[in-house]
């Protein structure tokens, strides 16, 4: 079982990334505050094909050597967006008919291994802040709140991992073809 | 949709942790340099119950300031054992009679989507060094090759993030009954 070299690897540039066809889903950033998290959430976004991430709220934003330092480059290709409230960035996906669906755990959460996602609609995914999560009024906004089951002590995790856990659900399920 | 408040998220306590059943997955870190990512690498397995981490090499072991800022507590939750060499791990969990798989870009991996997991199977799953990834001799010594499919300019995932998707593979499919 050899390693694959870089050849092999099948690269894209960035502008044969940006042509490409994504995965339909924006993550949405509501408030996150470590540009490492932010620069992480590019590279995974890179990584899967994601449409856009829209950073929101106190979100700091590319250039920023900060964010380039887990982003590595993928700042570069990955689409994004400043919104100065998240409740704006909803706004925006709602005019292009977007579903909107959240990361949290809620009373009345669809477990991510159950939420069935459909070909042919355009998904956003807001996660929240490290401490705080997303904030209850941008949970309100949206139309289905997804939670990755958990039974540990802590019952959190790191938002990029998060965010990454569920990034692969949507591109294993409607992006995949594209890799 | 009202965000669960701290009762409702049904934390368990360490003893309560460690007496649970168990997710039949060790994950191996062969020198993993990062002690950011190794604290979130526990944290993730806290959060699926994974049976314990193998820290080989150059990993630094808890208790460690560094790893207690991303493991946030749940280096004393989930067991861990420290190897001077990853082969040394192997070994250990081939006595114990375990599928050792390993997470890389190679040219007969099985994409992750399509690894299918058995019950009653105890598995490993060996991950690798942030810029050289798991070593060649290692990835030799291993049953199965498991990538995540990628399809940006990059075509490498943070160690942390990727470890948690395979992760929540493994948990979504053989631990959550226990979540």
């Amino acid at each position: 079982m050899e390693k694959k070299n870089i050849w092999e690897l099948n690269r894209v540039g960035v502008e044969e990334f940006r042509a490409q066809e994504k995965t339909p889903l924006t993550l949405v950033l509501d408030n996150v505050r470590s540009l490492n998290n932010i620069g992480s959430m590019f590279r995974t976004a890179d990584a899967f094909g994601i449409r856009r991430l829209l950073l929101c709220g106190i979100c700091a934003v590319p250039p920023s050597p900060e964010i380039h330092k887990t982003a590595l480059g993928a700042e570069e290709s990955v689409e994004w967006l400043y919104f100065s409230t998240t409740a704006q960035a909803l706004a925006w996906l709602r005019e292009r008919n977007t579903t909107l669906c959240c990361l949290e755990q809620v009373k009345e959460s669809v477990m991510l291994q159950d939420f069935e996602v459909e070909q042919g609609r355009e998904y956003a995914l807001v996660v929240g802040h490290e401490v705080d999560g997303v904030d209850q009024a941008v949970v309100d906004e949206c139309d289905v709140c997804i939670e990755i089951p958990q039974c540990g002590t802590k019952h959190s995790m790191n938002v990029a991992v998060s965010a990454g856990v569920a990034m692969w659900h949507f591109f294993s399920r409607l992006g995949i073809s594209n890799s």
